[in-house]
């Protein structure tokens, strides 16, 4: 047996409490299965004094991040502070070159200086670790970096933002509105009083970096991550994929093609029978496509404590067995420059739901927009809304101008194709307000 | 950069085949991601003239097992030849006792001597790992021996045999009988010849008697697994599960419980919006339930050449970076003894079929026999069956004595009161043939 891990932990907000009492729980089954003791010699936090329902009297407390980093009691140091820059960085870096592996829930970091980080790593022949950065308690990091390492991987795409998915969920079940479900999301502390960083598809986009970089053997890019929220996701669409056999999902998707990597994050309609679209709630999932592993589909907790707190003591025992492997698979040198494909080259199925003005030859100016650039259809549905003003709508005469709900499949085209229909459609004025557009992705 | 790995492989059917592949396409990206190379030095195999759409001649030729487990050339020895006994278990101790870690893909094997050879793997200081004989290419042995080290976990369970999904989820998909996709599975390559071993449920007895040990720490009991096979679904039990809400599954089932570990093989009811409900074909899935990491399912190829291959290269991977940890996550002296929970104890919910004389009082009998043993009922179907003789069975009047299907979903109860209940409605003749009893199962 060797001797005791020396762990420091700097941030003790919901992930940094939960390490603490899962290393307290667990103490004896962890040195019995590692064969080793995981104790706690120094924490930091903003705030000493805040109720954690945490007894912390007997743990070293130390004024800084950089402190704990470089206390020469700590063997591993654990960032759980959060924030791309300032203490968090610095403290991570003193670590580093002091020789000292670093484990991180640090997205924001990762995204933005990861493969800088991951040299210094190396260059000090440490670990830098990340399980909980993305998708909480799920282990695709550890999936990516060593069960698939020899795998060519094709797409990597998932459910990698609860608050979206939760509310996304909460509309399809209960048939409400958006601004209704967020409100209600806020209320149960599922969604932040600014909510926008999750439901504008940026939490995602940072995770999706991540995971680009880990699939694909290339640098991160995060700038380069075409990112659309959940927030023009109507009722109307989520009803409507429901009757044509899908489900609507905030996914990210990092793809690569011919012409490069394609990352994405957009509201995706998936088929109702694939395992990602039972995906309810505030769970996670992430779906790997490889050659030899084919698709491998994880499913778990996103967030919260004591899952996130899981993955963080996962990265600790890999360091406590010897682990130094690069942190994104490649060594960082090695990690080839990112090649953005262009979104206009994407390939695939799109639902599209326009407001007709009920004309005579107004479908027919649409279907023909639709022709010229080659998009054939798969399904048509022209239809009175379930929700929503309908007796005005079923009393309405044919050919009185009133809008009416009209929606597409399309067979498999590009994106320019698309929005270049969608976008002379709008020209002609034969639609109110503007398209709706959503991608179908196979999963 | 470390001198290459050097691999010796005993075995080379659908699994032996693709690990040489793979390790051929891939070895330029294997060497760059792990900074080492992997070299095949020495295979063996029943028939050296096979075709196996591989060129053999660039590599070296051995008689035996054994003398590829003991070639000073070999670093590591990987078995891929299958059965509990015999050749295969003599070199892979050879191996071990050599201190050459070992991979194998051999569930039999595992499941009757692993704690054995996990033993004599820690004398040695090396490696046992057996990613690929659980669950294809799906990464649990991992989740459980790393990701999830820190948890202490409540069940595991999951569809663990492509032949029997793929089965039932033909005849879910297409209203068909048992014995009709049975045979349409044999002409399709998806069931044996003699398909008992899968369709009986003993493939995925082995597999859950390895995943239970890694999951408790416990020594491995694969005698004490119930098992039930898939041999009995009708296709009416298929059509009440949708009617009702449900998938039948074969699941394998492993639980703590206070008075021991539960370990079944049978046919479930899943609840139709579970992820588990999703996975269809030849599809594995395996859902992990902790205390901290929430509960975690990953769905991917259960078996097939390509995917066992990523697997068993995986392993290979973990030897290359080091990893001597213990096979079954406890040291084998520390693995506790099996104790096992009485079936008769076990408690959830049963859907029940019976097939009822439709006489004044029947049903009364019936529900006067639940009520005895407190059963209480959820649910009651008693409807003319919508497949085979719908006719007849519509056009019997009323206490006519003709047989009628009654379908019935308890509430939680035991399996000594439903067995209890359902021999005596049995034995008080008011039933034609023998009840139907699947229990459900809530994932």
């Amino acid at each position: 047996m060797t001797g005791p891990l020396k762990v420091g932990i700097a941030g003790l907000g919901t992930v940094g409490s939960g390490v603490l009492k899962l290393l307290r729980d667990h103490n004896r089954e962890l040195q019995e299965r590692l064969g080793r003791q995981i104790v706690v010699t120094a924490i930091s936090a903003r705030s000493r004094s805040k109720d954690r329902g945490l007894d912390l009297s007997s743990y070293r407390w130390l004024e800084t991040p950089a402190a704990v980093a470089s206390s020469p009691d700590v063997d591993v140091f654990v960032e759980l502070i959060g924030g791309e820059n300032g203490a968090p960085k610095q403290a991570v870096e003193t670590a580093l070159r002091a020789g000292k592996p670093v484990v991180t829930a640090n997205k924001a970091l990762l995204a933005q200086h990861g493969v800088g980080l991951a040299a210094l790593a190396e260059r000090n022949n440490v670990a830098l670790k990340f399980e909980a950065a993305v998708a909480g308690g799920i282990p695709v990091i550890k999936a990516l970096r060593e069960s698939l390492l020899s795998n060519r991987i094709t797409r990597v795409s998932g459910i990698l933002n609860g608050t979206c998915n939760y509310i996304l969920s909460l509309m399809q079940s209960e048939g409400r509105a958006f601004a209704e479900v967020l409100a209600e999301a806020q209320r149960a502390g599922y969604a932040e009083a600014d909510p926008t960083f999750d439901i504008g598809g940026f939490d995602t986009a940072h995770k999706l970096a991540i995971l680009t970089s880990l699939a694909f053997g290339t640098e991160m890019s995060l700038k380069d991550v075409y990112i659309e929220g959940i927030t023009g996701i109507q009722a109307a669409d989520i009803e409507a994929a429901e009757d044509l056999g899908y489900r609507i999902k905030l996914l990210g998707v990092a793809q690569r093609t011919e012409s490069g990597i394609e990352q994405r994050v957009h509201p995706t309609m998936v088929p109702k029978q694939s395992a990602i679209a039972a995906v309810n709630g505030v769970t996670n999932c992430v779906a790997i496509d490889t050659d030899y592993a084919g698709s491998l589909t994880l499913v778990g907790p996103g967030a919260g404590s004591k899952a996130t707190a899981s993955s963080v003591v996962s990265d600790i025992v890999d360091i406590a067995r010897g682990d130094k492997s690069p942190a994104f698979v490649l060594p960082a040198a090695k990690l080839e420059p990112y090649r953005q494909a262009q979104l206009r080259a994407h390939e695939g199925g799109y639902y599209v739901r326009l407001s007709v003005f009920d004309k005579y030859g107004a479908f027919a100016k649409i279907a023909t927009r639709m022709a010229e650039q080659k998009v054939s259809l798969d399904s048509i549905v022209q239809r009175r809304p379930r929700t929503g003003r309908p007796g005005r709508a079923r009393s309405s005469p044919i050919d009185s101008g009133t809008p009416v709900p009209v929606i597409m499949i399309t067979h498999d085209t590009t994106e320019a194709a698309i929005r270049t229909a969608l976008e002379r459609i709008e020209a002609d004025g034969q639609i109110e307000g503007r398209p709706q557009m959503i991608r179908i992705e196979s999963i």
